[in-house]
């Protein structure tokens, strides 16, 4: 029985990181199909996404059949409720990938980047590809160092997606209204991205130390999820 | 000890019903602040959000506790999941009606509503409030009904969400390029806001049915910002 479960627990693991290969796969595409105007390559993203879903529930499935069935306790009770909880936090990903996409397609054969944020765009999907690398690293290897790795890139993104605001709100700016609004759009898809890679290493962090890494950015989804932990 | 039992789990829906109630305030106050340019308001939502995420994170650190001590089985363990997942989606409308006081407070002394859009987004505003009135109702009566109502509440948000892009992105759009960004994320966060109120009625439903109503949350979440988008 005890073998079962542990085994269990490990399923659960390595389910986190297939998904978490899911959405670095889809990230990937997505950030390339926007940056290109690739249509094709949007639609893959888009149609993709249903099995990343899938496999947030079936993961979720397995996590309250393993509460029901070997009713775990300690920190083994805290490892299948944070799977719970991370699982959501990267099918979300996969979302911020698709809505990514969608921009894309959408205005294909138009180019979704607007004029003048080609380099700014280009460098935030590579750090939104990057981050969630490293997100698939720490599941995998729960080398807690990557968290560190993770927050940096999320700073990294943030100053880009300000400075998205900065140039569409500046006086040079000559875009359209539709260039603002995918711009507005585009600059907060990936940004979110990041924000939930970053409340995912928390979570891990968590789970592995009990110390909860405080930060100031509290719009952060990650705070209402986690502190839940504590007693468990 | 069953007793006990059942005495934990009415509390932990009094909780949900008491956060509920906390978030139909924030919204009421945010998008009254946003409408009508009120700092002062708006600085009572920001400041009243932290007390949201405590009694959410309350809310998960009691559903762990029953999960670790009474290890409950079947529905009990349905009801203590669902609790876990429905907090989180409540603190997120929480987080959205900040959002909105954000801008508020950020443009004051100007007027955050975008000309043109000042029908469109007091709409928007009331049916959030609506929305949240009655999610709360359902999570406090169990009134399976009260679903419906929330869809056709989502509905209608929707439609206006569409509204915006289209009129944001049609030739007599005069806005400037921070009129067109406020008016994208205002929409973005009231449409989201009525998104999650689906979601946890979803939930709410699944537990009390068994049956997952059509479209999954994960999808309409996805598709819900651009389709609007795409109808623009």
């Amino acid at each position: 029985m005890r073998e079962v479960f542990h085994q269990s627990l490990e399923d659960v693991q390595s389910r986190l990181v297939e998904i978490a290969e899911l959405v670095t796969i889809a990230i990937d595409k997505a950030t390339r199909s926007f940056a290109t105007s690739d249509v094709s390559l949007a639609e893959e993203v888009i149609a993709d996404d249903a099995h990343i879903d899938e496999r947030a529930i079936a993961l979720d499935e397995l996590a309250i059949e393993i509460l029901a069935r070997q009713q775990p306790v300690a920190r083994d009770l805290r490892i299948v409720v944070t799977a719970l909880r991370v699982s959501a936090s990267i099918e979300r990903m996969g979302d911020m990938a698709e809505h990514i996409a969608q921009l894309a397609r959408y205005r294909f054969p138009e180019r979704a980047v607007p004029k003048g944020l080609k380099g700014t765009f280009t460098k935030m999907g590579e750090l939104d590809v990057e981050i969630s690398r490293t997100l698939t690293e720490l599941l995998r290897t729960q080398d807690l160092r990557l968290a560190d790795t993770i927050r940096n890139t999320d700073d990294d993104i943030d100053e880009l997606h300000a400075s998205v605001f900065e140039k569409v709100l500046s006086d040079t700016w000559k875009g359209e209204a539709t260039a603002t609004v995918d711009a507005t759009l585009a600059s907060r898809y990936h940004e979110r991205f990041a924000d939930h890679a970053v409340s995912v290493a928390k979570k891990v962090v968590y789970l592995a130390t009990g110390d909860w890494q405080a930060d100031t950015d509290t719009i952060d989804i990650a705070i209402d999820a986690q502190a839940q932990l504590d007693e468990a």
